[in-house]
């Protein structure tokens, strides 16, 4: 291979693999055609398989501790909506070139998230093409405990975990240069703060298993919160109604971006990766518990209603905004 | 999203979801986060992920059939080297633009082998950018089962499936055109035979069946039978002796070729995707009623020798060949 596929593996990916010795499981790892994997009897998999391409997930020139974060992050995040525990995941790298430094940066940022979610790297290939990162994710999942789209019904009450809309007004931020290139270091707290955001998103995987048992349908908001919503919507066959002035804005955020802004970006911005889930209101009361065990924050921004669509109010009237979805770069498409 | 990501999903993937009705174990498949997913109970997990990317694994313009074909078979190809048993893959879909007409051509191609080899599409996702493929596949193995790498013993004979060399040829005529346009379907009828190998080449999932317990190490040819060989070996601390004259050449890869070009490809050319595999001597008794049972010829081209690195000899003598390993495009790298 033109590439030196496995010295590449060998040097920068083989130590990942090492990182989950006390769970186990990996009867063959990376270096043979295919990993083998033994689930603990009695478990369900859970399975995820994501894509980042550059100039299009993230700004060409991108700080590869970023994108190998990122490239992890956006599947945990799904393992996280499912309320399921990470175990093993596969790489694939497509790379226009072969840079060390830009190599040991992305590994460092996808084996430092690794290693605090207690997943593995057991495979994948590398190859040469316009930079782009598949990662799959494996979890695993008692029968019955998955948290899935399609639970919710009238009446249960809709939350939103974190403070959702800082990862797109630091990719704002990140793409102000204007070339595309992330902008230097610079700024106030706030606006670094909200570059993290976008940088380094933490998939709440802590919620998703805190979750369990007790959210009726759940999914993680990769596309904005009003979007998601309405998929979760769409799958449960019921409406779900957010009222806008109850949409948590982080400090930051306002800072950042102003009040109107912020409350758009954080119904409609993407790549925070927080969890939106509904709870019946019969059981309520269970929520604050499960939310301090987790150590996560989420608040309450509307309820289930009969019907179908996403219905948005503020202060108690008929609202819309803008978009719903994030475009992930909208000067491009 | 831009491309309609779950529009897509809908119209094209989700029938291939049902392919495997049969066999099961889909909790919950295409349309929530990630997939649940029950393995049979005492079952070991086999996972592979690989990317093609187009211009790199096949040529700019190639006929979308033989794309989806060919991204869901190199992964297959992984599941026979392991001898494992296909049961679910995911689909990760990087397009430059939405072309209805392609999608189609390109859902059949795959949809077509994945009903053929019993594996159903599960999830995945959709994104645009430059056209390139992953998809990862999770078969099942009985613990102790799995055909490894480096199990090879110093006296086992070694072996290759089929007429390896074709889909290297193949590749030469799609690339004649000369613009990385495959050529018109025209041609002897050796050339279209060849030419069909690289586009639809078969995993060979039931020879791998047939060998579990058998075979002391096998890998799939994805870069050549030297260079595969050589890492079968490098896994097993043993050194791969090949008797280049009793590599197996077809009857169209002379004819498409001539007979020495034909034997640098049967070596050196990757994209065909057999097995080579070793068996200890004193079983070689047992391995015809599995080749029978498989459908599938194999062909003894050497032995494993103590010591490490490939040997490769002609008529007894020390001999070498322009390249061992395939690039898959030459002419750019």
């Amino acid at each position: 291979m033109a590439l030196g596929e496995f010295e590449l593996i060998a040097r920068y990916f083989e130590p990942l693999g090492r990182e989950r010795g006390d769970v186990g499981g990996v009867i063959a790892g990376i270096g043979d055609d295919a990993a083998v994997l033994a689930p603990p009897p009695g478990m369900q998999l859970v399975a995820a398989l994501d894509t980042l391409v550059e100039g299009r997930h993230f700004p060409a020139g991108s700080p590869p501790e970023s994108v190998g974060h990122r490239a992890l992050a956006v599947n945990l995040s799904d393992l996280a909506a499912m309320g399921a525990d990470p175990a093993w995941y596969l790489l694939s790298l497509t790379l226009p070139r072969v840079d060390e430094a830009w190599l040991e940066g992305f590994a460092r940022g996808m084996g430092g998230l690794a290693r605090r979610s207690g997943i593995a790297l057991v495979g994948g290939d590398t190859t040469g093409g316009p930079l782009s990162i598949s990662v799959q994710v494996l979890g695993l999942s008692r029968p019955g405990e998955a948290l899935l789209r399609g639970g919710a019904q009238p009446g249960d009450l809709l939350f939103v975990s974190g403070t959702p809309g800082e990862a797109a007004a630091g990719l704002q931020l990140e793409l102000a240069a204007g070339d595309g290139k992330p902008a230097p270091d610079d700024g106030t707290p706030a606006q670094r703060h909200v570059r993290a955001r976008f940088r380094y998103p933490t998939p709440r995987l802590a919620l998703g298993r805190a979750l369990r048992g007790l959210a009726s349908a759940c999914i993680d908001v990769s596309d904005g919160v009003a979007a998601d919503a309405a998929r979760l919507g769409a799958a449960s066959g019921c409406a779900p109604c957010i009222e806008a002035e109850r949409m948590p804005l982080s400090a930051a955020l306002r800072e950042a971006s102003g009040a109107e802004l912020a409350l758009e970006q954080a119904l409609s911005g993407g790549e925070d990766f927080e969890l939106c889930f509904t709870v019946p209101a019969s059981r309520l009361a269970e929520l604050p518990e499960r939310l301090e065990a987790a150590g996560t924050v989420a608040t309450c921004i509307g309820s289930m209603e009969p019907g179908e669509g996403l219905r948005l109010r503020r202060d108690g009237r008929p609202w819309s905004i803008r978009r719903t979805g994030f475009d992930h770069f909208p000067s491009r498409e």
